[in-house]
């Protein structure tokens, strides 16, 4: 008895069981769900799948390694520092090929500093004085040259003068550019290579064009309409591209951004994933007037004299620098992001049945009647408390008999 | 006839089907229902939207350009080395202001190093010899200062010499730092700029305070209580709040990790994306003693003699190195993930139905009524061979007339 | 009256409602839809729990520093350098270890170079010259070394020469490197520190082993069965794991990508998180034979005469560029996204239920009366204009008598 009732148990798991429906032949609730059934299957389709590429997983961790090489001459003609020759191991700082890389447009040198006593730069408020008690010794000022002595130089009275520093003397002279040294750093060329991968996929690529004509990577230039996939520009060009003029930048320096965007769709194979640039000045913004624009800084070169002296030259150094940025996204068709997104639409389907039941059995003229005959009574209403499951049964035959 | 037979059911298309319900009057399995109800509702809407913002579609592929610019001056007296002066040009390494800075706080300088012959360092264990033969002649040591030329210098039988190296000499010589000797470089300060953009959301803004108060930012020091958005840090208040004190730092040296978190909910505006500051100290930490605190590098300055010889100096520096890291996180209102949270919950319901289905169906005393009020068996059951559909749809017009 | 309504209602809120459902006694379809129930169900269990672990929440936004630290000497002799000894204060580039350092193997130094007038290198294509005619006065060639004077060097109708420049004179010599200088850089070791954080975890580990034993991080070094978390490597070690010999590579230099990469699962412990380490060749590949092979770059020493005239050593320097990337993804478990899984799959469960119906209900041969049974009409089929509730009452109570 035990093991036949097991056995229709087990029968039993292979019945199909349906949801028993009830057709409310009411046209506006119909044509209601027919449309909420439509805007969810064309928002799965339309939006998630086509435009949204909810079919695929992404990886947005792109890993990426850049290397930049510069080329370009210029000769500059000051006072100072005489007739001077710049190539790339000069105007590039640092000199390796970073991302992150800084070309020299305007220069200012301190020649033959030495260690010494001198007036502080006029530039420096705190140092300003008029008595030697303005100058405390030993007393050094977060933006000063050096180490006060205590004497006020030139000052009296009437006219400010300067407290005495001990520092590299003389110290930096004032300084407002007017134009760029470098002119033609404009017509300089960057070499940008960028190897990238993305580890989820194991997928890797290069950005320098796969080409058999070997002379292309040497005369191509960048144009995003003609050679799109050349990663070779005119440092010109890309301050236009940003939207400025590369001279009016090349007097206080700047910075620039330059995005490389990696958008690949890997269903579509490797040849179609290509690096796409954009071109963002970084030190300025339309909203934003307190960040000073300019980008400059020091550096030094340091010579010993036959005595066994050491002296300096100081470079003031303004220029633009380039920030390679690499950013990049790869998608693949993927089960588990394709079952998220169907499953949550179907969700979504009952979801919009819900409501249609709410309209049906709440808002209709008839929906009292909708109502009894959706919500069908078990006997337990009245019953209940009798717990006579052989009744039940008997009961349920009947029924069972009646629907025949 | 096939034409009504199709007008038929393009009319059906617009009648409203709904789920056939059995309402069960059994109190606890209704409320146990409606108690998951609540709780899925609760977690949707509480969890999921207030507090994770599961309607945002979320950007953390942030894009960061940092430019750094410290000031401050320093004096150091040694007997190496005499009196120095030390500006950002000297103590910054590398001087043009990136993400990853190092401050020099401590040096050990070796002036006046040539090529030549002399003994290798007594620091270098693998350089120790007793004789000759200790020493194997054009073979350079990993950790030493050159290449050895056979000879053992001060070693005998009783005692421990080191073997004759050639390289620049004389070698830097043992050093043990007992205090920092750039000690102001607590109150250098460091002028941070920080541009970020989120590329999906064409999202760009920079960590500077817009203010029409120009001084502000010449004066102004970050405190995380009454300037949360000054730029400019105090070093020694940079290493403070990492928990560290800059004094002892600043002797053997440490990294410091400068964190700017940006996480910004774009419907809210513009101007509610603030970044915040947090550090943290990188080179040591409570749990693993097997990092070797400290940080220190060398790097040489070349000189020429007169006579046309190389010499250099050779700085053993140690500082603090400070490493900005940029996280973010943007969320803007969208769809798909809205979608996707609230179909998902919309599911998890229908696990909760199923859950009290069960309970209702196997758990309950009048289980087996229930069970069949709620599986209709179809005629199937009785007639299943005789696969007759003329006596199906007979009998299912009975039904149609008996539920009149 | 309205009173008892409401109880009524609120009653009946806690009445529990099951659909009401029909067992269909067709063993095709049931068989089928316990099929697809169970490649749903082993769907969620297998792939999105156990193998893709969809019930964590994941951090790929990883925060890191690395600290790199190079030991080795090598010695060169060259006709030009004499016998130099090469210390990681002179090979490394830069010496304050970064993650991405360049490892000089190569170099060639044109010392003594002064401002002066000479013969434009004859690998510069666009100054080769048969005439004065050839050579722009004053013009720079962006691949050049210096400015044009207008005149022709050695050339005439019979012969090339090459223009003169003025320019850092001589300039840069032809030279094809033949074998690396450094040859035993292969031996150099490469400590790399990495320490990293998980921000949305708060979690935070470092690469180096936690280990009592101080030997240990002396004298390991890093082999992927042997020592996995041995933090030092031997640079040829790392060329020969990304598959290349390191001396063919030391010649003409290249890019080594150092990926270290963090898969933490945070729900079995912060001991179980461990990077794991792997290595590529960046500058070459299999598919794209447009890239150029090696690494180099130009840097300069200047020096000062004792007549205030300046020269300079240009050392042109081949050499392994590595870049360490780290790449991290931190999962610990999370109850959005497992809800998430789960409504998905369950939602999906409910799409096989639909699939199935339609199989039922137009594909079996008894689907006419499967589909009478399941959509049961309302009486609106032949009163739907009469809207008479009161009647609908009736006839509802009539069907619930009839089902008594």
């Amino acid at each position: 008895m035990a093991g036949s009732c097991f056995k229709t148990r087990l029968l039993s798991l292979c019945d199909y069981k349906t949801e028993k429906y009830i057709v409310a032949k009411n046209k506006k609730v119909g044509v209601l769900y027919r449309l909420i059934q439509l805007t969810i299957v064309g928002y799965i389709i339309g939006w998630v799948f086509l435009s949204k590429k909810g079919y695929q997983e992404t990886d947005e961790s792109i890993q990426s390694s850049v290397i930049t090489k510069l080329k370009g001459v210029s000769v500059t003609n000051t006072s100072d520092s005489g007739l001077l020759v710049w190539g790339p191991e000069d105007y590039v700082i640092p000199p390796q090929g970073e991302a992150v890389l800084f070309v020299v447009t305007n220069f200012l040198e301190t020649p033959n500093q030495k260690l010494g006593y001198c007036a502080e730069s006029s530039k420096v408020v705190d140092g300003h004085c008029q008595s030697d008690t303005d100058c405390r010794e030993g007393h050094t000022i977060v933006a000063g040259n050096g180490q006060m002595t205590g004497r006020c130089l030139g000052g009296d009275a009437n006219s400010t003068g300067t407290c005495e520093i001990y520092g590299w003397c003389p110290v930096e002279k004032k300084y407002k550019p007017q134009r760029a040294l470098l002119a033609n750093a404009e017509n300089f060329t960057i070499y940008v290579k960028n190897f990238i991968q993305f580890p989820k996929f194991s997928f890797s690529k290069s950005n320098v064009l796969e080409t058999s004509d070997e002379s292309y990577l040497k005369t191509c230039r960048y144009d995003d309409e003609v050679h799109p996939y050349c990663p070779i520009f005119r440092l010109g060009d890309i301050t236009r591209r940003a939207g400025y003029n590369f001279q009016d930048m090349a007097i206080y320096g700047g910075s620039v951004g330059v995005m490389i965007d990696w958008d690949c769709d890997l269903d579509k194979g490797y040849s179609q994933c290509h690096p796409q640039y954009h071109f963002t000045r970084l030190d300025t913004s339309v909203s934003n007037r307190s960040v000073a624009v300019g980008f400059n800084f020091r550096h030094t070169r340091y010579f010993k004299h036959h005595t066994g002296e050491i002296h300096r030259s100081l470079f003031k150094v303004y220029g633009v620098r380039f920030n390679i940025m690499v950013h990049g996204k790869a998608g693949k068709f993927s089960i588990v992001p394709t079952a998220i997104n169907v499953g949550s639409g179907l969700a979504l389907l009952g979801a919009g049945a819900f409501f249609c039941d709410m309209v049906l059995l709440y808002l209709m003229k008839q929906s009292t009647s909708y109502r009894e005959r959706k919500y069908e009574e078990t006997r337990q209403s009245k019953g209940a408390s009798q717990d006579n499951s052989m009744e039940e049964r008997r009961n349920s035959t009947d029924l069972t008999k009646l629907n025949e």
